[in-house]
C-alpha cells in the first residue's frame, strides 16, 4: 500500500507512523515546508518527501492534514493529481469542506484525536488507538473507495464511524465546541465574581468543567469560525435553556424534575458510549451502484451502530454485490432491520 | 473538648469521627431519628446519643448538620441551649441562614466536602482532609469564639477560610451551582442534537464537562433553590456572555482574543489554587472588642489569603489584644499591609 500524507504536522505525521507500523505502508510526505519534511523523515513518519502532490506519482490513499482553512483547496488539488487514490482529510468541521469539493474520489474524515502539542516531532503511531474517526461519505461515493478508506482507518487503530456532514458539525458543536465555549464562560465569570481578587481553591466540579478553558487560542478560534453556523445554533439553544432555568428559579419553582431529566440523559449517553462485546455478522445483497455503501454506512452511523469491519464482493456480472458487515452483536438485529428498511435483502449470520 | 453534632448524617457523622480521632473530643450526637443515632454509635462517629439538644448539657463546639431548609431554626435552638458553645453549621448557602440567626455565639460554616453517598454509614474521619471550609464571621462575632472555631476546623484536617456570606453565595453560584446547571444543559442539548438516536463515543472535553450532570436531584434542587438569588445573577451574566459570543460568531469576528482571555484567567485561577510553601508569622495589636478578629479574617479571606493558624492573647487589663497569625510566606507582606490598612500595628516575624 502506498499512502500520501499532505501536510506533515502532528496528525499527518501520526497517520504516517501508524500507516507504516500497522499497514506496512510506503508513505510519501507532501509539504511545502522543507523543515517539516526533514522532521517527518527523522521521526520515521514518512519514507519519501515531496514538495508538491504532483511529485507523488501514485497512491492508494491520500490524507490531507493541513490547517482547516486550507483543506478544501488542497483536497481538490490532491484528488485531481491522484485520481486512483481515495482522498480524505482530517478537518474538524465538514459541511463547508464537503460542499466545496466535487471530486468523487474524496470522502471527508475527522479523527477525534489530538494532543496538547503540535508538530511532527510529537507524532505518535498510537495516537488514534481506540479513537472515533468520523467519515462523511456522500450520495454517490463509490463503495469500493469507502471500503478501502474504512479498512485503512480501522487499521490505524481507530473506529471509523459514518456520519452525514451536517450531523457531524452539529454533533461537534454540541459535544466539543459548546463545551469549550462554556468552559471559557465559567472561568471568566468566576474571575469576575471574585472582583479581581485571588480565588480560593475550588471543588472538583469547577476544575473538571473548566479543564479546556482557553485551549490553544489560534486553533480554537479557527475551529469556532469554521463551524460558526452550527455553533450559533447550539448557542441559541443554550441561551433558551438558561432562560427557562432562570425563569423557573426566579419564580420559586423546583428544578428537581429538570435535574432528574439530566440524570436520565447522562445515563443514556454513558450507556451508548459502552461497547466491545461479541460481533455479529450481516450479509446484505445490494445493487452495484455508487453510493449504496455510503447509504448503508450512514443509516447505521445515524443509529449509533459502528461497523467494525466490512467486505465487498461484486457478483460475476457486476450488477449486484454482497456486502458483509460486522457490528456489535447487541445491535446486529437493529442493523439488519435498518438495512431491510432500505430495501436490501439481509442474511444474519454468526 | 466536648462537641455536639446536631444531625448525624454523612457530614455530621464525619465531623464526629474526625473530632474524636484528631481532637480526642467527646462527641454527643443529637438527632430526632433513633436509627440515625444507633448508626452513628455503631460507626464510632459519636460517644453519646441525645434525642434533643436540651439533653446535651454543655459543649465547646456545636455543629449543625441538618438539611439546608432546617438549618436556621436548628441553629437558633442550639445556640440558645448551648450559650457557651461556638455554634456553626455546614449549609451550602449562607446569606439566608446568617440573616435569620441573631445569636452572637453562631458563626456560619460550609465545608467543600461531600460524597456521592449519603448517611452516617458512609461517614469518614478523613472526609475534610485538605478541603476548604468556609467560615462567615459577622461584624460583632467574638474573636475568641472565632479562634476556637478556626482551630476546631483546622484540626479536622480542613483549611478554614473566612468569607462574607454574600461573597460566599455568589462564589458558590459561580464555581459550583452554575457548573452544575451547565453540565445539565450540555447533556440535554447533546441528547437533542442526536434527535433521540444513540450517541457515538465522545471526546474527553464532553466527559469532563458533564461529570456532575444530573447529580442527586433532590439535594441539588434544594441547593439551587436555597441560593436562587445569586444563581439567577450568575445565569443572567452567563446569558449575556453567550449572547456576546453568538453575536461575534454570527458577525464573522474571530474569537481568538476571547479564547486568549480565558487562557489568562484560567492560568491565574490555577496559580491562586496552589499553596503549601513556607509560613510567615504576623503579630497584630488590636483593640479588644467584638468583631475585630472577624474583620481581619474577612479582609484576608477577600484577598484570597488563608490563615493557617491563629492565636489570641488579651493584654493584662483586657483593653487590647495580640493576635498572632500564620499565613503563606508569599502573602505575608500583603497580609501585613491589609491589616495596617485597617489601622492596626503589625509586626512581621519569621
Amino acid at each position: 500500500m502506498r499512502v500520501a500524507i499532505v501536510g506533515v504536522g502532528l496528525i499527518g505525521g501520526s497517520v504516517g507512523m501508524a500507516a507504516r507500523d500497522r499497514h506496512g505502508a510506503e508513505v510519501v510526505g507532501v509539504d511545502a515546508r522543507p523543515e517539516a519534511l526533514e522532521g517527518a523523515l527523522a521521526r520515521g513518519a514518512i519514507d519519501e518527501a515531496a514538495g508538491d502532490v504532483s511529485e507523488v506519482g501514485e497512491a492508494d490513499v491520500a490524507v490531507v492534514a493541513v490547517p482547516v482553512d486550507a483543506v478544501a483547496a488542497t483536497v481538490r488539488t490532491t484528488a485531481k493529481a491522484l485520481p486512483d487514490a481515495i482522498v480524505t482529510d482530517v478537518g474538524s468541521t465538514k459541511t463547508a469542506i464537503v460542499d466545496e469539493v466535487a471530486e468523487p474520489n474524496y470522502i471527508g474524515g475527522h479523527p477525534l484525536a489530538g494532543a496538547e502539542v503540535a508538530g511532527v516531532e510529537n507524532a505518535r503511531a498510537d495516537l488514534f488507538d481506540g479513537a472515533i474517526w468520523y467519515l462523511t461519505p456522500r450520495p454517490g461515493s463509490p463503495g469500493l473507495l469507502y471500503e478501502r478508506l474504512h479498512r485503512f482507518v480501522a487499521g490505524l487503530g481507530a473506529t471509523p464511524t459514518a456520519i452525514a456532514p451536517g450531523d457531524h458539525d452539529r454533533l461537534m458543536a454540541s459535544v466539543s465546541h459548546l463545551p469549550h465555549v462554556l468552559a471559557n464562560l465559567l472561568v471568566l465569570q468566576a474571575a469576575e465574581a471574585l472582583g479581581g481578587e485571588r480565588m480560593p481553591a475550588t471543588g472538583p466540579s469547577f476544575r473538571d468543567a473548566t479543564r479546556v478553558a482557553g485551549a490553544n487560542p489560534g486553533l480554537w478560534a479557527a475551529i469556532y469560525g469554521s463551524n460558526a453556523e452550527a455553533l450559533v445554533g447550539q448557542l441559541d439553544a443554550a441561551i433558551g435553556r438558561l432562560e427557562d432555568v432562570r425563569r423557573a428559579l426566579a419564580g420559586g419553582e423546583s428544578l428537581e424534575a429538570w435535574q432528574e431529566e439530566a440524570a436520565d440523559r447522562r445515563r443514556a449517553l454513558l450507556e451508548a458510549g459502552l461497547g466491545g462485546g461479541p460481533e455479529g455478522e450481516l450479509r446484505v445483497s445490494v445493487p452495484n451502484r455508487p453510493g449504496v455503501v455510503a447509504e448503508l454506512a450512514l443509516a447505521l452511523g445515524q443509529a449509533g451502530i459502528n461497523i467494525s469491519d466490512m467486505s465487498l464482493s461484486p457478483s460475476a456480472d457486476n450488477s449486484t454485490g454482497l456486502i458483509t458487515l460486522w457490528v456489535d452483536a447487541r445491535h446486529a438485529q437493529r442493523a439488519g432491520e435498518l438495512m431491510a428498511g432500505l430495501g436490501h435483502e439481509v442474511d444474519e449470520a454468526g
